[in-house]
């Protein structure tokens, strides 16, 4: 590792990646199939073949820059995140899986020569949802999972359907039924926390055991709107004071099941929504993430039960929607043993964790031998321009993929 | 009162006034100066000219019916409400009690002649505050109250100033400085209850006691918007959390306190309002009412200790804003009394209540001994096209201020 410094190496691509769609607020906006979008995969590409790299696109732009195994040829070991961001995201979020990916390989190249096997870096088309109402677009598509159907009448906000917007772009939708890669016997993503527990713990790197499942509900309470000055209390059903009550229970339960269960009252809308009239309605909604599927299905019933019981107290109607139900993800135990150990001989302080975002990685784990390093977010922070990882954890990062890669391609 | 059907007259006479102003969804909008208004005036001063009463406008709109006295022409009994009314309003609020007045003054001038004081109903221009925003008008210019400067440039929706509205329904500003009336006595105005109150307690009478006072608050709690799925519970500053405690800490606390106190959250606004992000803001409403100061006082003093008290524990920021505070009025006792034995008298059922809502008795209250009767309002509704009171209720109500007026004038 003498000639390379990680941390200083990362921080210049992630400057200089950023460059491709900065927007005026100094954050990055670089949305699927965009000119910048499109700017950011060709100086990727250009980058990864001055490194010595094999560059290929596939139909729909997910970009690959392969290192090739002497001996088995038929083996891809591949690592990478997402070049798309969020509307005025930061530096870190999914570019610096891309360049972990490369310096690491760059690394492995120099100081071990050919590996056995292929090693590839991903630089994936999509995964935010941002311009389209789709997530996941690249690595579904790497995965032969992507239906055209569900996307191509679909418009961003200029009115531009994703069809033309991707031929624009050079791509092309891939052939339904076409085979998919058989090649890929793992997938190793680097990715900023988007938390702020790595930090507070003041550790380099996190190693992602699961991603969290979600379930996500809307609650409607309906009591009574009345005249604040002439309804005695006794007299009301307001709707907020029981959305209260309800509140205050879910956190408790919460409480009482302790991390890694997290729920999240995140919306709240009343109506009228005027100072002196008591709420006639109170919608609300409610995020649960628990990386065990039976845990996280106990505590949403034990919550729905006690709102209705909380509900059925006060006199008000209540209805309960769950409109996602996501299963937890667990990564694949043997590499996250290779990642484990790879901290451990360097020496990198290390935190097993579960990941409570979603990532490229969980839809890809069901297919391949997947698994997941996170590096610290500073004070959490996650989509915003303020987004940092300091440059010793950015290079505690890429020692940790670089060694799990030569573990996994090199013998 | 052989000859005169309270009930059927009223409800007759509430469906006439009701055609001034009538719109598409069948509730009555009449704002202050506006063509329907201006025909509404005209329509009653011709009314009760033909009912036999002296009719006179003061400078700005306010109608006024006399029936003159015999022996103490200086002193004055009045009666009557508010001739305006909200946007798509109802038959009853307003209109009742100038209707109300004129029935009475009918019936006691036909069973019983001249009275020895003056009395008169009065048509009140304004008291809603729709079209403009200013509230109170006619009550504020009968007595010497209402200032030109604070209305003369106000606009309506429509960008017609307050002057030129006034000026084309051919009234003026009532010069400042000149005389106002020394000759009102007694003011009692009949009104619906806007509560539901009388109908659950089955009772056709109210007889206010009290105004309310009202403080109005806004509260905002400023915590951290965090990630809702990678910020464990421990780290969280959760906004809506906090305020959640402190609307179950204020609905416990009014419990404490008991009728009359009222207590209201209407508004809740949170940021940035996002199903999977933890609110970093959750702004909202208080309305506290109670007919005694010192308990009011009390009581929002105690709010405010325990509302702080829970964000210091919840680790969140709070500001209390106080934006309005308005004493209780209290009634005239001993015309308070007159009513009260007029409704045993005449075997009518009534409660001794307080008026949650404001009233132009509360602005005469302080300059002329007054008091309020109230009739039910059937399931509380008020300022809506589906205002509704019995006819029996009508006429309790009718027959109540007609004995009181027998009362303070005859005698």
């Amino acid at each position: 590792m003498s000639t390379f410094d990680f941390g200083q190496e990362t921080e210049k691509l992630l400057h200089w990646l950023g460059e491709f769609g900065k927007d005026s607020t100094g954050g990055v906006s670089r949305f699927l199939y965009k000119p910048e979008w499109v700017e950011a995969q060709q100086a990727l590409a250009q980058y990864m073949q001055q490194a010595g790299l094999v560059v290929q696109y596939d139909d729909v732009g997910n970009l690959f820059g392969r290192l090739a195994g002497s001996v088995y040829p038929e083996e891809t070991i591949l690592t990478g995140s997402h070049v798309d961001t969020v509307k005025n995201g930061g530096l870190y979020d999914g570019q610096f899986g891309i360049i972990a990916g490369i310096i690491a390989l760059k690394y492995l190249q120099q100081e071990y020569g050919q590996p056995l096997r292929n090693i590839e870096v991903v630089s994936m088309a999509e995964e935010e949802g941002s311009r389209f109402p789709y997530a996941f677009w690249g690595v579904k598509n790497i995965l032969g999972l992507a239906r055209r159907a569900d996307v191509e009448d679909m418009e961003d906000f200029a009115g531009i359907s994703f069809t033309e917007a991707m031929g624009k772009a050079g791509f092309r939708f891939r052939p339904e039924g076409s085979a998919v890669r058989q090649d890929l016997q793992a997938f190793v993503e680097v990715h900023v926390e988007q938390g702020g527990v790595l930090e507070a713990e003041n550790k380099s790197v996190g190693i992602v055991e699961h991603i969290v499942g979600q379930r996500r509900f809307t609650v409607e309470i309906t009591g009574e709107a009345n005249h604040a000055g002439t309804t005695p209390m006794g007299y009301r059903k307001d709707a907020i004071y029981a959305a209260s009550r309800i509140i205050c229970a879910i956190m408790d339960i919460t409480a009482s099941y302790g991390d890694p269960l997290v729920a999240t009252v995140g919306k709240v809308e009343l109506e009228p929504n005027i100072v002196n009239v008591v709420p006639g309605k109170a919608l609300f909604t409610l995020d649960a993430r628990h990386t065990h599927k039976e845990v996280l299905a106990g505590f949403t019933e034990a919550v729905t039960a006690r709102m209705r019981q909380i509900a059925g107290q006060a006199g008000v109607k209540i209805d309960i929607d769950m409109w996602m139900d996501a299963e937890p993800v667990p990564m694949d135990t043997a590499i996250v043993e290779v990642l484990k150990k790879q901290c451990e001989q360097n020496g990198l302080s290390y935190k097993m964790m579960h990941s409570g975002a979603g990532h490229d990685s969980q839809i890809m784990a069901p297919f391949i031998p997947t698994a997941m390093l996170f590096v610290p977010s500073h004070k959490g922070i996650s989509h915003s321009p303020l987004e940092y990882t300091a440059p010793r954890d950015l290079a505690a990062g890429v020692q940790a993929l670089a060694g799990a890669l030569y573990e996994l391609a090199y013998k």
